[in-house]
């Protein structure tokens, strides 16, 4: 570990806070067609407060929480003479409540699925000591000897985002677009805690990926640029000569990655959230400080070109994109490569770099060239994934746009062609179509991106998201990369950003950074 | 409650305090005909500390610990990038790890068993919030996706016995009485706790029959006066006008106790309690302060004498004596009557209540005549429990004797002529066998009592007991009041007393407070 960085990152240590919501709001699941997964609920009243051995009920918490749940667990009238059993069973929504955990197949270990079994001793306040992220609670009373009393069902929030910077949308917005925007500010403050996690249900952990779209859209919302700089010093801290930075690390209980981690989109993502944390924070001592760190993903990546200028893979080295089944990427990075380029050069010129910045120019115009003459396959008028099995995407032509290889009328033309076209691999994460999006945007497709916008992730406000999912593709709702859904994170940071195109190219926000 | 006995209580609260036992001694469970129900123990050497999902492994910590449990769970190469999911289960004895807690069928509620499922989110000190009463301690990694290590499993041990204040027996003595009265002691300071507690596994109650023994003997061991004090004030704080002192109470997390839960029996201890405090400590101050709250439970029992001067219950009044199944306990209950009015007339006289004493000394004398008239039966030349049923049993003989109302010679004859007659009830709990040790030494059968504690507790050493049993009955190792072994408490309070008898009748200890 990066000594120096290190320190940087835990003075940067960001505050974590958020009220206490209660809930005595029972609800019954309820089998529905337009529900999502089927699932819907139906208002039963308030909490009875008196139960017996085999009862069961499931509480709303009436939105999304992340955090330490508690209650009081008393007597009614003879004394719990012997310890009370509980099952808690936390659901994001109301799919996971309703089935079974024991039903669990799939690829991703179970013991990411939030139940406990507890014994509680004595009467009186009940803390659990894990946090959970969560929506309802199916609460069954095991065993007890006597009728037991359970009240004050509280979640101690934790968020590290200031929901009080957050300026409204004006009056007179598009209801849909003030519902996407909501969802999605909510999606990035339950997902914002010690770092950016990914997802607070499962893996709580720091991606590059995810961290890109966060700290971009949380520029937009809460501003809160010492968790970006929290997190930027953590990944500093984990360079290694010759290596990319990890595509992800862990916070808890220290800092802590895998060797071998590196995944090239994202360490060159790494460098792009530099430039973007440049761009909306002005701290100029602290890009100064991690350039070096960026510079190094960027030459890392450019070493990986050969002859033809392509990029290749080392041996280990991996890459992400989108989790489209059978996805080549060798393509689609490349436009990443560019994309980075093009932020760097602009970094690099903004804080006096001016060599860099010239470097990277030239470079951004070569590699531009050499992709557009041996990645673009005339015939079929679309980019191919050449170095790999000839395989078509909508991700590398996305990418491609974003390199700028293709700009205006051309990249519309091919977009279009391969959007909704069974020949190429479509999209799947809305991580991949926050990228489609901002592909559009930067060729002035300006209508069709809010279409877009609203076509998405407009889609899952009207499937009844609370906040937006880890994996949504329109019309196909139990597709699984994991081979069950009881595993997906319904709260997941990369489904974050809509409210940054909302806020930056929509809709005009008073005191918004960009405004 | 009465709020000044409360006070007092509070402010007389004693201190718990004990080592850290570590453990990475590793036991494999054997199949042993002569080890306590059929299963021993086999030393496997060192823990290996690297795990994966599906291991398992039984740690012995050596002794019989009361505490809260501790360990390191780390990652051995890569990180814990999911929750470990752990099965922990404690037994006192290897009977209880060698025995599926899913077979259990019983009276008892199952809640009782000590076993958690508990997941662990990142690699660190784990820290059990529950306090477990075991020796043995089994290990299953349900769930892991990469290896673990689990090391440093630690016992932070509770206790308000000091130890240190326990006065070795001489060189010399009978290795048995040292066993017996070392596993008695061990079995106090474990039950030992906020207040002396009947079994530290099941209950942790304070109940009136385990205190008098524990403070008994503790009076001979820790000489802890300001937990009996305290316990005497709980129970004080707990009278109401016209009912027996509940039979037992719930300290924690505040004193409560369940109306209607006054035991004769136990309400009269109370008092012998109170008289033994006075014996020991001499605290003159506590003992006149508590000495009204006794002297209610005797006249409370004296008010249920019928017109022959014989006992009787009122509605919903209950009696303990012995857990022997189907017991009729009218006439014992008398015999505790008798010892309490005999010990409750020396108090008196001891505090300068002269006139109580005159009259405690004039009921004794006239309760005695009454019950040699009335519950002797000349034929059988042994009491009977006249009032119901005309049942027979040993308990109505010891308790008779304890209450003086027959002597010498002849209650000895009655009494051998019981034991080990199948026309009479046989005691069942060591709590019982306390009360024939203590006859026997009240008509000066010393060496035949002496032999019985060689006998029936040295039973219970020979068979390999740490701590002392809730049940034994020589030679019927499975009886169990609960339908179940599996929730019996291995280490019971009520067990405690052969070291009194010990150290107080038989070996010469320096500093004892009776020589």
């Amino acid at each position: 570990m990066n000594a120096y960085y290190l320190k940087k990152a835990k003075d940067n240590m960001p505050d974590c806070a958020g009220g206490t919501r209660y809930s005595d709001d029972i609800v019954e699941l309820i089998a529905d067609e337009r529900a999502h997964l089927g699932v819907g609920v139906k208002p039963l009243g308030k909490n009875r407060e008196s139960f017996v051995t085999g009862d069961r009920f499931v509480l709303d918490f009436g939105e999304h929480c992340v955090g330490i749940l508690s209650f009081q667990l008393t007597h009614v009238q003879s004394y719990l003479d012997a310890p009370v059993c509980l099952r808690l069973k936390f659901g994001e929504i109301p799919y996971e409540i309703d089935t079974d955990f024991k039903n669990h197949r799939g690829e991703l270990i179970s013991s990411w699925l939030s139940e406990e079994i507890i014994y509680v001793d004595f009467p009186g306040k009940v803390t659990l000591p894990r946090r959970y992220a969560f929506r309802y609670l199916e609460v069954e009373i095991l065993k007890t000897r006597q009728p037991v009393k359970l009240t004050d069902f509280a979640v101690h929030k934790s968020t590290s985002a200031d929901e009080r910077k957050m300026q409204p949308l004006p009056a007179g917005t598009d209801p849909l677009l003030v519902s996407i925007d909501s969802v999605a500010a909510k999606t990035l403050a339950e997902c914002m805690q010690e770092v950016y996690e990914d997802g607070p249900k499962r893996d709580h952990r720091l991606w590059i990926g995810d961290l890109r779209l966060q700290a971009l859209t949380d520029s937009c919302l809460f501003q809160n640029h010492k968790l970006v700089k929290h997190c930027l010093y953590l990944f500093a801290a984990c360079q290694k000569d010759g290596q990319y930075l990890p595509g992800c690390l862990y916070d808890k209980p220290e800092l802590f990655y895998d060797e071998g981690m590196g995944i090239t989109d994202y360490a060159l993502l790494y460098a792009v959230t530099l430039c973007d944390y440049y761009t909306y924070s002005k701290d100029m001592e602290t890009t100064l400080d991690l350039y070096p760190v960026a510079k190094k993903q960027v030459e890392l990546a450019a070493s990986l070109h050969d002859e033809k200028g392509i990029i290749t893979f080392l041996d280990g080295w991996s890459s992400f994109i989108d989790w489209a089944e059978g996805l080549k990427t060798t393509t689609a990075v490349e436009g990443v490569y560019l994309y980075t380029l093009e932020k760097m050069a602009e970094l690099a010129e903004a804080i006096g770099k001016k060599e860099d910045a010239g470097e990277y120019r030239a470079a951004l115009q070569k590699t531009r060239e050499c992709a557009y003459k041996n990645l673009f396959d005339p015939q079929k008028n679309t980019f191919c994934n050449v170095y790999d099995n000839n395989q078509y995407s909508v991700q590398a032509q996305v990418w491609m746009i974003l390199g700028g290889v293709v700009e205006g009328e051309e990249a519309w033309t091919i977009l279009t062609q391969c959007l909704s076209n069974d020949d190429y691999i479509q999209p799947v994460t809305p991580y991949m179509h926050h990228y489609v999006v901002e592909a559009m945007i930067r060729i002035g497709r300006m209508e069709e991106a809010l279409d877009y916008i609203k076509n998405y992730w407009g889609g899952m406000v009207q499937a009844g998201a609370d906040t937006f999912w880890e994996v949504y593709v329109p019309g196909n709702p139990t597709l699984t990369p994991y081979g069950n859904l009881l595993l997906h994170s319904w709260c997941h940071a990369w489904s974050c950003s809509p409210a940054y195109f909302i806020r930056t190219y929509f809709v005009t926000v008073q005191n918004s950074p960009m405004h």
